[in-house]
């Protein structure tokens, strides 16, 4: 049977701190979910939020392949004629076929929070849903704090969601609101609550890290519609996440969803829509992030390099992710030779330079130096080890001054110098140039760029855009080692590289000059002649 | 009944990419979950590396007090005597008294990957365990891929445990290594697997977001212990997460772990764990986090100020954590003056100078200071705002100086120089002075040291014990805003500061520079004249 997918992170999700969708985003993730096949996308509340009504708006014009475009609103206000009320008449105007009502499943949030009679609220749910009906809608009903409710009134909470199915409600949604509540609850109340007769829906928040499993206790207990949202993202603790219910309901519970190549893309939507939101993309995320695959203890390494099954639940390709095998202290010869191969470089019939590299990666690691996330850097120690290689650059000297000179009395930025002088080599040609920043490091990226771009002015297109610092044997305190870490884009690709130093500046110098120095060889290749 | 906790954070969770804890992080690890309560506190693999090896060493000396301290090593190699085999004498060397040995439980797994017999896996499994025991030790068998194995092979998994269960094994601790289990099925095998009639435990990880239901759901189904890690972390997608287990069994399901009061600290362990693994706390994480009782939606909040209990699924101050509304202003007032009075400070009398500081606090958040973490910093703010106060010294001017001049065409930490120059006033006296370090911060501090013990010799003994760097708003690159912690020392008592910029060297200083002036101010007293 096919389960219904139904999105909310264009309205719930948004709800997480930090995101704040414009109405482009929201278009952009609109048309993502329905390339990957989701049945309906809620696309906000409009009414609620201007951005939501011109989100409406616009979307008349984009039209959805697969997907529905779902408008979300309250039940009407109480005591408010429902022809009245300003909400449902948003709803209305949004111009979606199908509209998503929410109300109070739960007699305590009746009378305490709404202060309204429990009949009223009854009303308040039978009026909203006969009447959008009668304007030819499909409507859902959203029964916010359903658990929690039934735990304490059971009665009264299965007398909603019969209300709203006696109104003709093609789908209950039972919402776990607070997230507080245990799979085999969640389990037991969606059975009783089949008395309702209409299909059931169910919606659940993270806070017990339980959304997935109540989601899937749900469905097994004959949910047909699963909301929830990509990447989990959601006020407080989030929402059910979508990135890891799809795979599981399709691929270990055989129910249909999306299709195997839809979920193929799974891992890109994901991604995209992080990338969106303008949140770094979680890389612990299961099934879609970039670790989820990621193979770092020795042991499991040597097991994986036997049977690709070992370590890994599923075969990452069916949800367009891939297995890696991560770098690091415990990593043998194998490691190096396969991780070459990936990097299409051969080191199989070179058993010893692969050894030699191996030795080299653990006395830089015994400095202070990882490649768990820099392979950047990984890539760059293979390929100095071939011979022939010529790198694009070579850094001569550099100094960097930082002066604070008495301004005013209080802690302040003002009266901060920050200056860098680099001297660069590239084929016989030495650049001698200096640069300002904001801190010595900035200073040092700029100078750095200066005297490159002289000789490569595509350059400009690299940017840095995360930088990293972690002290080493903290216990040393200002003594202590310093690792950084930068991540580059150059607007189409990534990398990441790493370096390792007493000095922050110096650890700083190695790590830019790796990224500059990758995206170089990349972009022009590493043999080339001065 | 009383559940077992067993913490592996510092072995699987330290699989976790990005972690690398050092032998005084560990120690630093092993007392707080001490504290915490935790039953069981894995502490690695001796003799699978130097690190881990060092670590049970030195914790010889240092006595817990609720936890009892676990080491972890595989059976013995196939065809090898145990007496003989490496991994088995490093684990009686490490002085554990108690020992969790892994073993193959998948017949796939043995002839796939270890490419050993099915008997002679059993062979092992039992001659190491029979081998432990005869030195005295408590031994706690992990099956490794029981999961998988039993629903291929579910004769051959049970007799692994079997087998294990007739050596003499504490407990066996069934392992969804894969982390791809579903709650229903790891329920029932479970409840098969009782008929090894020895304790059961559970280990799993969280690669289908499930690591927390499975772990629940396995104690219901009869597990008695549970493995885990702070904040989950691990390998891939992570372990299961004992910071949403420990509330579930003892809030939800009524189990006891740790008791009430050790419970409510569990969100100020998770925080500490994260700030010693140098990764950010993750705001998201249920129960803990720093949003998991944070409430955005505007409709939240209107409910949340009728009722606590609207939104929030459990009372926060049970884990230690608390909810945050907008909070008020009169709210944040009384939370001035009430941590004013903790320090002996009287701030109650005078609200208007309580609102000052409140103001000077939100405008130094915004701009990066933190003071959870860095109380002296806080103390100063206050002693700072009282009137008549004299600081111990003022700084002027600095200028540091970094160069690296070419010796070598490899990375090295030869040819690097760091000078820095300051210039301190303490009463009507200047005093201008320069010292070198190992790096700009530790010139720095090598330079103001010098400066203040002109005036104050007893300065000597305050020790640096552990300096920390953040950048925050990674993705702004070099540019970033840098949040630098300081924790000092005098042999007697720790006290931490902080210091933010987009210039590492000038939150530096400031951190320096509180550090030195809270120590001068509890030694010295405030109201010096000069």
């Amino acid at each position: 049977m096919t389960i219904q997918l139904y999105d909310t992170t264009l309205r719930d999700g948004a709800q997480r701190e930090g995101i704040s969708f414009s109405v482009e985003d929201k278009i952009k993730i609109a048309r993502k979910l329905d390339d990957l096949g989701i049945h309906f996308v809620e696309g906000g509340w409009p009414g609620a939020n201007p951005k939501d009504t011109e989100f409406f708006q616009r979307m008349r014009g984009i039209p959805l392949s697969s997907s529905i475009l779902v408008a979300f609103g309250s039940t009407r206000h109480a005591d408010t004629p429902v022809e009245n009320d300003p909400n449902i008449r948003s709803l209305l105007e949004s111009g979606a076929k199908t509209v998503t009502l929410v109300g109070k499943g739960s007699a305590r949030h009746v009378t305490k929070i709404l202060k309204t009679s429990l009949e009223e609220n009854l009303a308040m749910i039978a009026d909203s849903i006969l009447f959008l009906k009668s304007k030819g809608l499909t409507v859902f009903f959203d029964a916010e704090h359903y658990f929690d409710g039934y735990k304490k009134d059971a009665e009264y909470s299965l007398r909603t969601i019969q209300c709203a199915a006696g109104a003709g409600a093609e789908c209950i949604i039972l919402c776990d609101t607070n997230g507080g509540s245990l799979p085999p609850e969640v389990a037991a109340i969606i059975e009783a609550s089949k008395a309702c007769r209409a299909p059931i829906g169910i919606h659940v928040h993270n806070d017990s890290e339980l959304a997935v499993a109540n989601t899937l206790a749900a469905v097994t207990a004959g949910a047909i519609q699963v909301q929830g949202t990509i990447n989990g993202y959601g006020e407080r603790c989030g929402n059910a996440n979508l990135c890891s219910i799809i795979p599981a309901l399709q691929l270990k519970m055989g129910l249909d969803c999306i299709g195997p190549e839809r979920l193929a893309r799974l891992t890109e939507v994901s991604r995209y829509i992080s990338e969106v939101a303008n949140l770094p993309p979680d890389s612990h995320l299961p099934y879609v992030g970039a670790s989820a695959f990621g193979h770092k203890a020795g042991l499991h390494i040597s097991a994986m390099v036997k049977s690709e099954k070992s370590y890994q639940h599923i075969d990452p390709s069916l949800i367009g992710n891939t297995s890696r095998l991560i770098v690091s202290e415990l990593a043998g010869t194998n490691t190096v030779i396969h991780k070459a191969r990936e990097l299409g470089l051969d080191f199989a019939s070179q058993k010893e330079e692969a050894k030699r590299i191996l030795k080299q990666i653990k006395s830089l690691e015994s400095r202070g130096f990882t490649y768990d996330h820099a392979e950047a850097s990984f890539e760059l120690l293979l390929h100095r080890a071939e011979p022939g290689y010529h790198p694009p650059f070579e850094l001569v000297d550099f100094m960097v001054i930082v002066e604070k000179h008495r301004r005013t009395p209080t802690i302040t930025e003002n009266g901060m110098l920050s200056e860098a002088m680099v001297k660069v080599k590239v084929g016989q040609d030495i650049y001698h140039t200096a640069a300002e920043g904001n801190g010595p490091v900035n200073a040092l990226d700029e100078a750095l760029r200066k005297a490159l771009r002289q000789f490569y002015p595509d350059l400009a297109i690299v940017k840095l855009i995360d930088y990293k610092v972690r002290i080493l044997e903290e216990s040393e305190g200002t003594e202590a080692k310093v690792r950084v870490l930068i991540e580059s884009s150059d607007g189409e690709r990534e990398w990441r590289t790493v370096g390792s130093s007493t000095n922050i500046i110096e650890a700083s110098w190695i790590a830019l000059a790796d990224s500059m120095e990758y995206w170089l060889l990349k972009r022009i290749g590493s043999k080339m002649s001065f």
